[in-house]
């Protein structure tokens, strides 16, 4: 709590601490000493002077070590490294690939923070917080992938244990990528001061981040926010589930650039049989939202019926959860604003009125970033709670 | 804070305050003096003898008033009568009509707590809580419905102003019916312990009460839990809010009723037709019940329907919010074990194996108390909130 007061205030005397948490004089001296010798806090200077003594004023050691955020999709690692006062040092992007299982992965990513790490003058035993997202459901309290679909060699792989042996002063927090994700979004996004929203990731994959009263919520299994597998058409094509017409299945990445497929094989006009011959016999859900933008009906059509789908699902959820906003990210959020509209009219309509008075739709506005911030928000999180351990509160 | 720690350990010292808190004495013994104060609390006896002095235990005013919980369905009023220990001192359950106006039903209200009062010897001024559960959507920062469907001269009604010319020292509550259930199922029905579960009211509307992280979830404008209109069937019929295939026009009362009347009309072999008769033409749901427990075909069929189709939509609230609980309650909760088990099969089926792994799937086992029990727990919360305003914590 102390921790969190200065982090909130970024600064406080022991007067003010006495004040705002009604603990005794002695109890907040105990507690400042404590943070002191941990250096987790330090001096910073004297408050203005007010006519009697000036207060020593506290702040958080930014000097106190480094932080991670490292953001892992299905074909790709983002990664920023900032200090404790979130200044960025360092962000990466690059290419790779999550089924190259988590020796690789994981070895990859302590190669990249390592040399971040160096340039910037430190050692790997500065870092001392990282959040890692990662692209399945997780045991939050294990650290470790529970049966990921799409991550080979990963489930239950204790990635807390093997990042120690890089960084033996990590607090480590694994997560979901889309939880990471809409905490980015609280954090320094659109839902920025938002108390309940959903983070709707639109890819490949469909999954979403749920923050409840301001803090992400997880479920009892950790496993809140699978949306991808809520039935959309009992009658639809059959998903990787095992069931049929799950909401992946008719509105993910792959289910939209195969209707493009489908329509250029039934022989419709349409510009997707350019995109598809350019690309050796193959469309992708971004080949659609450039079509759509050039005009053509096929790929418009396309995309306002996947937009309708996940507005559908979304409409659902809005009834049930009365959030005060919706933020759609992932790669498939790229299809741009008419897609965005067939969402927002198709929860509209299919939601209650009293739900939907003031409820925001938005796309994300951090993209690619969101995640690397939340994973490093989390990190903190874990690393303040860690190191303001019970009996200080 | 010291309210609900006293209330949670049933009687505390100074001392244990001091090392629970980490206030200061001087703090504690302020608080402790203001509660004397207001009469809150009141000394109850001496601490064991441990060596030392024998500390002062004080405990909350059992004498300090009492707190009704009242539960208005369609055509029902129930009611409980306690005192601060939550000790119930009367109860009652009769016939009424919420379509009869506000007016008609909160005099009814007023009369019977008036009565129930004075039978125990106290005067209407010894009220100090009241909790009301309704029908319908409510404002809870108002406490006023907001465009209710069954309750006819009700919309933004003052229900608080309008008991307090009855009761004018209660703390008075209002908030929807289902939200009182969920949290009476919470405080001493089948989800005691339970941190995150769904409430499913199944009558002749449909809604879902939320407890999320131990407490009641409202939503950002209230209306969280508002399930009844969830798309199960775009080809269904039209339901009362203008939509199609909700999930209220397909499986709720009536629409059980319904699919009874249709099968005897398409002059199907069923013991049905005997109640329609008898009944002088009319079904109800709790007639198909009681068809599918003398083994009548039928019945079951419409009763295993209708079970799968509520467990569709509450697979995807599984997935979305993955509770450690379904509390199923209601009035077509009454339709059995048959029904029950058709649920269940069809969250398993459709609902994610790790969400579901441990997940309770239960029929409420408070019944008709549920509602009344919420409503005197969040009379009880409200009020103390009240009574330890601010500079107390």
């Amino acid at each position: 709590m102390f921790i969190q007061l200065i982090r909130r205030f970024d600064g406080s005397s022991k007067e003010e601490l006495v004040d705002y948490t009604g603990y005794s004089r002695s109890k907040v001296n105990r507690v400042i000493q404590s943070l002191l010798d941990k250096r987790i806090i330090v001096e910073t200077g004297k408050s203005k002077n007010t006519g009697g003594r000036r207060a020593v004023i506290f702040s958080l050691n930014g000097q106190l070590g480094l932080v991670a955020g490292v953001y892992v999709g299905a074909t790709s690692i983002d990664l920023v490294l900032t200090d404790l006062s979130g200044r960025w040092l360092a962000r990466s992007s690059e290419v790779a690939f999550v089924k190259d299982g988590p020796y690789k992965t994981l070895d990859r990513i302590s190669e990249i923070i390592g040399q971040m790490v160096s340039s910037n003058g430190y050692t790997n035993e500065d870092v001392i917080g990282m959040g890692i997202g990662v692209p399945g459901p997780v045991d939050f309290s294990l650290g470790s992938l529970i049966s990921p679909t799409i991550m080979p060699g990963w489930d239950k792989f204790p990635v807390v244990p093997y990042i120690h042996q890089a960084f033996p002063k990590a607090y480590v927090v694994v997560d979901n990528d889309v939880n990471m994700m809409a905490v980015g979004e609280l954090i320094k996004g659109v839902g920025k001061g938002v108390k309940n929203l959903i983070f709707a990731k639109i890819g490949t994959g469909i999954g979403a981040g749920i923050i409840c009263e301001g803090k992400i919520y997880r479920g009892t299994y950790g496993c809140a926010g699978d949306i991808a597998h809520i039935c959309v058409d009992k009658n639809g094509p059959i998903c990787v589930c095992g069931n049929t017409g799950c909401l992946e299945a008719l509105a993910g990445g792959p289910a939209i650039a195969n209707q493009g497929v489908k329509a250029i094989q039934e022989g419709r006009q349409t510009v997707l049989s350019e995109y598809y011959k350019r690309n050796n016999g193959s469309l992708t859900s971004i080949d659609i939202g450039n079509a759509a933008r050039e005009g053509d009906a096929v790929a418009i059509e396309i995309i306002r019926n996947s937009g309708r789908i996940i507005g559908e699902v979304i409409a659902g959820l809005v009834n049930f959860f009365n959030p005060g906003m919706i933020i759609i990210g992932g790669g498939v959020s790229k299809l741009g604003n008419l897609f965005l509209s067939s969402i927002r009219q198709s929860i509209l309509k299919r939601s209650l009125p009293l739900a939907t008075r003031d409820l925001s739709i938005l796309f994300s506005d951090l993209g690619d970033d969101a995640g690397v911030i939340g994973a490093v928000s989390m990190a903190m999180d874990m690393m303040f709670a860690a190191y303001a351990d019970a009996p200080l509160v």
